[in-house]
């Protein structure tokens, strides 16, 4: 009795030995899967939250690489109207685009077919592009391809991870179900990032055509608005703004004269000096921009445009229109589009005179302050590089120059170039002579 | 030997049958686990890819009664800047909007101090405001209100379930829980429709105030793109256009006229009738519209606003311009336009002539079919309500009219209105007479 006891109690103890051990490996299964979903929900959070563009692409990159221990990752972002694939490569001195035919190598074929390709060495793959490789001194060995689709299943580009750091150099299963997984995250933010983008490039694309046609109602002015931009960031970038900042000036600035649309064509565009009461015309602009402004939908961190703009006429003595504020009452923005302002006016030509010379355009900028102009501000658009603001004059943009211009310019702030030029030419090194020579050259070269 | 054996077996099964309990109960919450990751998993995807404001609001309200198997929902959103907190109830027409003060009853509560509330009767707390029931005769008992958190923590919105249906009537720790990450993703989304609905109200409110200040540039043409714009989408109503469509049409319509930014001011407010050289150049204005448009920047379902924007002065019979296109060479957007641009100049004001009386407007689009214009299209005006027409002529806007206005217009259509008024008041019934007299009294009632 015992011993049959003993064999049955034997056989239970086996019968549960067998389902505890069926049970830890549920159990190692069940963590493993929600270690995944883990990190998958983590990473979820952060790709969820990122609606610019640049910033998802390089987080989509870092996440994919850290996630499948891979040594480089590429996503590449599909442009149907161009049947192109793109991809942008975040480099130390911005960003540079890559773009290939959309049906090219490994990638065009994934994006084309919407099939995955999983590859223990890309170079046993007749697809695959070596020249990279060739250029760069990269060796590419496991390579792991999958398509990124949106919810109604198109694919909407392609990621592609290079190179396992472990495990013996390839990609497997559970690296394609975590990719695929990321892909899917990925391609369904990827869609919020580009109509957040090109809401954002719409918007700006009419304010510019905005600023842009109100400045061509009178030819003479065309690219006003562009300029004073341009130049306003500048001085943002030596007073170290933000981007949110950035974005707020940038807009003041090209629409501070939006107000000119009712000012009457004929006070607008008189040759010679103007009367009193068409002066008194002209200045109603200030007020009509701020008023317009003010009834425009702009955003919380954008909602001071119309204050901004009402004050690009203040002067820091209290001189100026139309409310006569004066120092820190006027907006710090408003007091750099103000020098923006006069500076452009001045280096170019008017109805009544030809442009003043770039050395007494400076003097008056020197000598106005503490009477119209801050002299912080003047400070910091004294040290603005003198390429930049020479490309602004001539090209209506920044890094237009010649490259030897550039290299004429380099380490001279326009201070720099107001000095040498104050001095005279016995007082100048001949860096600072070739900067002087080169710099009026170009100034006078306009039509 | 074999007793102490039975006994060492006997206390062997006992610690496995212990382990295997552990092991099961484990899985058990592991599995349950894994089912609500799952769920928010797949949850996630829906609200994760929703970027429409009310459409977002409308899917977390379902989502959230569908999980917590609750009666109601309300998700409120936090307007920081006016210290109140919104939400918005579709109805069967369109939908209304609900406001309190932020710091007001349960959810005011819970928005400011970041606190959950989860009570199995609402009556028993004297926060909760009972004013709702009492209207609507509901009985709130069981209450979970959470508060909405962004990735920075900040609280910006609440959401409030509502009666759970089952399991005896109150909100369990699950369900905290399962409304915790609900509310967490919708917070994530919720910043991003937000910031989709800011950028798309900037970008039409400088589309709409550059329609508006270039109609201003006359004073006679105030309001015209507008109104065009409006006339434009109640044919749109009637060809049944979707959104997509009716986007377009509306931003063609309100930059149709952009090219005046180039027309001189002495022609475009000339009084008087216009010289064959003045109305050749009032004419470019077509051309230089599309050429500015096509310059600026627009997504794939909008990049035909040049070409639509440029077609609104061609004629069906190929008497137009610019390019003299006829029939269905003319993009069918444009052929709307160009009724809704002849209705808005005929009914209005210029400066050579008087508003034309509207049966006479109404002659010329009727006998201009198949030569100026579309049949089809014309079909399409003459079944427009009456009282959106009205509406749109008096007050720039549809939906405006007194009351008695509405009724006397039900069901009758500007069609209706014109047979009525040719056949003359002996052939009208009482109903048309009535239609009749108080449409033509509005018409003249402007100033």
């Amino acid at each position: 009795m015992s011993d049959l006891s003993s064999a049955e109690l034997q056989k239970q103890i086996e019968d549960l030995q067998r389902e505890t051990k069926l049970l830890r490996a549920e159990r190692e299964e069940l963590i493993d899967d929600k270690r995944i979903t883990d990190i998958l929900l983590s990473k979820s959070d952060a790709i969820a939250s990122e609606t610019d563009l640049d910033k998802l692409l390089t987080l989509i990159n870092d996440e994919a690489r850290e996630l499948l221990e891979a040594d480089r990752c590429t996503v590449f972002v599909l442009d149907d109207e161009k049947g192109e694939l793109w991809s942008r490569v975040a480099t130390g001195i911005g960003r540079s685009e890559i773009r290939i035919p959309k049906d090219m190598g490994i990638a065009g074929h994934v994006a084309t077919t919407g099939e995955s390709i999983n590859i223990p060495d890309a170079y046993d793959d007749p697809r695959f592009n070596r020249d990279v490789d060739k250029a760069t001194g990269y060796r590419t060995r496991a390579l792991l391809c999958m398509p990124m689709r949106n919810r109604q299943q198109d694919t909407i580009g392609v990621v592609q991870v290079l190179n396992k750091k472990e495990w013996g150099g390839r990609f497997d299963d559970k690296d394609e179900k975590l990719l695929e997984i990321l892909s899917t995250m990925a391609a369904n933010q990827l869609e919020i990032a580009q109509l957040v983008d090109e809401l954002q490039k719409m918007f700006d694309s009419v304010v510019e055509t905005l600023a842009a046609t109100i400045d061509a109602r009178d030819p003479i002015t065309a690219g006003h608005s562009k300029r004073v931009t341009l130049y306003c960031l500048q001085v943002a970038e030596q007073l170290n703004f933000d981007q949110k900042q950035k974005d707020l000036l940038r807009y003041s600035a090209l629409l501070h004269d939006y107000g000119k649309i009712g000012v009457r064509e004929a006070v607008l565009t008189k040759d010679g000096r103007l009367e009193d009461d068409e002066y008194k015309h002209i200045q109603t602009h200030v007020v009509l921009s701020k008023e317009i402004l003010r009834k425009m939908y702009f955003r919380k961190d954008l909602r001071a445009i119309p204050e901004i703009a009402g004050a690009h006429h203040e002067k820091v003595d209290g001189s100026g229109y139309p409310k006569q504020s004066a120092g820190d009452t006027i907006p710090l923005m408003g007091r750099i589009m103000g020098i923006a302002d006069v500076f452009d006016a001045l280096t170019y030509k008017r109805h009544y005179r030809d442009p003043m010379p770039i050395e007494r355009v400076l003097k008056i900028l020197e000598s106005e302050q503490n009477k119209h102009f801050d002299p912080l501000v003047v400070r910091s658009f004294f040290s603005v590089p003198v390429s930049n603001i020479a490309s602004i004059i001539v090209h209506d943009a920044v890094g237009r120059l010649p490259k030897e211009d550039e290299e004429t310019f380099t380490r001279y702030a326009l201070g720099d170039f107001y000095s040498a030029v104050t001095r005279g030419k016995d007082q100048q090194s001949e860096g600072e002579r070739r900067l002087v020579e080169r710099f009026i050259d170009l100034y006078n070269s306009r039509s």
